[in-house]
């Protein structure tokens, strides 16, 4: 396989942003991450785009061909792919590929949606579609009442507590205060976490990540182009992508989300690293459960552990393996299809050294983003 | 990039089957498959699948690991790929990608759409996501209106008749009785055509293909693992993928689709070979003047020569350049994610010389899928 590097990096605000559309986020976040490459359109061979659901967010498909249209990419092929939340990181996967693959040179990778031209439970019937619709929608089951059941039984079986899950957001809002494109920049505390509304027991209003539009966009180059285009070429050291049951009651084990072991386990491989290598991860925080399900998983602590670990302070800036400097879905916002691709960027500017008040010591970082409950996952490690 | 081959193929019959669900139909086009190619799951390292709206249709999303989940794929890539009606062709682009880039060694690529759990009026509106939402749809256009306006255009260019196109769709049906998975197994006459309703002149009901439910998938291996299982191994000789503007309105020759013109350019290119080596192809007739701009777009006949050249019996079986043997879109019909997929079924069967009395005497073959009215085009050329 080639190597291929990130040579630029793009993206919108993410929040409310009643003003835009789709395609004004997508178009924005590209032109962003071709001013950062050095690049003009003209140079893009080919372009993916992670999208979970345009058909039911802005009754639009075929949201390859528009953005390529409006981004004025002509005659290059463009393509959507879609893993519910985890479709930007599979837009990065399959970019990596078209590039490894020895197919196109210079090939940008997208994520977008726009979520909140629909009410909030429209929204949520629309993100429900990424878990089982026969075996878990059906029966009235949303995304934070599924996370709610391996919340509960984390707690049962590891005496993980609300106030550990707490932490996780009052950690992401302190590091999103200090990144311009998060939906919240605003700290929240303990108390705030634990007094928020309930949503479903255990999980409060705090404990979820938020209903976001925006878009992010990376230019990928082949090793001869990345190093003439790029002064800091991001490497991509390994890519692993994996799969588990759409429906939580066909788990052994719902606390571990197998995906994520092996979708990691392959990853590591590829790049011949292990946990204790990571300096910085951005983990798929959708709800706070599930980033300590994530460190666990990733092998950053002991399964069980992930509580007492982010209590110990060491999935913060300064700690031994920074979590979500970004802000994370919690704090950065969550645009499903963008979600994966902003990852990537904070990873960047961290391995850059331009990630301003949350810097890091990081030479190499890891994304991991989740689909559904984890029937997908999709982890990728970068290097200087 | 490394060489690449078709060893397995397998699908449902099209049709209303409405006791069959989505998954179902999925799960059994990838058992045929993987039983014609001597494998079982376990020898499958990633799956790619090519559906236009889960979403819509069945309010279901993330259906790669759906798909994969149910298919007994365990921990292995699944990536849900999308292109409007062009999402089966970009499944097997992405699976070639994967295989070429060293990744992996037997990848699968399926196609599937449940199309008939809607009614009509719900599964129009649904595939006019595959248009402009903003520009066309928004207006009330669907694609029956949008080929209209490319059939008056050419009629009005190139003196094309409405019995021109009407053999399109007469020489299809003709090909789909010998082929036992088509939706159609029925000859009809010119008149039959002629006489039948009108749906948006000068379309009438028997120019336009169906709304069908239906699955196929390939399995694709490289070189050497090819080699080692497969007897007669398809090679890909050459993959294109292009696009044009999503909206008619904003092209300067509504005759012409570009992405087709630039998609079997690439591919041409790649294979090393131009439209007379083409010894059959299926290409994209959605509407009976969409398999005319097509012959004329890849180079078959002369710009505006395709409404005479049908005429003359080039394209049926016996023909110069037998088109669409299986049927086609028009008559074996047209389970969106399935067709692109179903295609390439139809050209291995072609090549291996299994089309039993659709066979024609055929080296090389050509799959030619579109997405919309042409926003996107993918064409694939497949050798012995």
């Amino acid at each position: 396989m080639r190597k291929v590097a990130i040579i630029g990096i793009g993206m919108t605000c993410f929040g409310n942003l009643w003003e835009k559309d789709m395609v004004d986020l997508a178009v924005e976040a590209g032109i962003k991450a071709c001013k950062d490459a050095g690049i003009t359109n003209r140079d893009v061979q080919a372009i993916y785009g992670g999208s979970m659901s345009g058909g039911l967010f802005i009754n639009q498909e075929h949201v390859g061909a528009l953005i390529g249209d409006f981004a004025g990419f002509k005659n290059i092929p463009c393509t959507r792919v879609e893993a519910a939340c985890a479709s930007g990181g599979l837009a990065l996967r399959q970019a990596y590929f078209d590039i490894a693959s020895g197919m196109h040179d210079i090939v940008v990778a997208g994520g977008f949606e726009k979520m909140t031209d629909i009410g909030g439970g429209q929204a949520a019937k629309t993100l429900a579609t990424a878990s089982s619709q026969e075996w878990e929608a059906v029966q009235g089951a949303t995304f934070p009442g599924l996370y709610a059941m391996i919340a509960r039984l984390h707690m049962h079986k590891y005496g993980t507590t609300a106030e550990h899950m707490a932490l996780c957001a009052v950690k992401n809002h302190k590091n999103a205060v200090h990144n311009k494109y998060a939906h919240f920049r605003k700290e929240i505390s303990l108390a705030d976490v634990m007094n928020s509304q309930l949503v479903s027991d255990p999980l409060k209003l705090l404990d979820c990540s938020p209903i976001s539009d925006g878009a992010a966009t990376i230019v990928l180059a082949f090793e001869e182009k990345a190093k003439e285009l790029c002064k800091n070429p991001i490497w991509i050291l390994g890519s692993g992508h994996a799969q588990d049951t759409l429906s939580l009651h066909d788990r052994s084990d719902i606390t571990v989300l197998k995906a994520t072991v092996e979708a990691a386990r392959q990853a590591y491989s590829q790049a011949g690293v292990g946990p204790h290598d990571i300096d910085v991860a951005e983990v798929h925080d959708c709800f706070t459960i599930a980033e300590i399900c994530a460190i666990e998983d990733l092998g950053f602590c002991k399964k069980g552990e992930g509580g007492r670990f982010t209590e110990t302070g060491a999935t913060a800036i300064g700690g031994k393996i920074p979590i979500n400097t970004s802000g994370g879905l919690k704090a950065k916002g969550h645009p499903i299809g963008a979600s994966g691709i902003a990852q990537a960027i904070e990873i960047v500017h961290q391995l850059r050294g331009t990630a301003e008040k949350r810097q890091v010591n990081a030479d190499i970082g890891m994304t991991h983003n989740v689909g559904g409950t984890g029937a997908t996952a999709i982890v990728h490690i970068f290097g200087k």
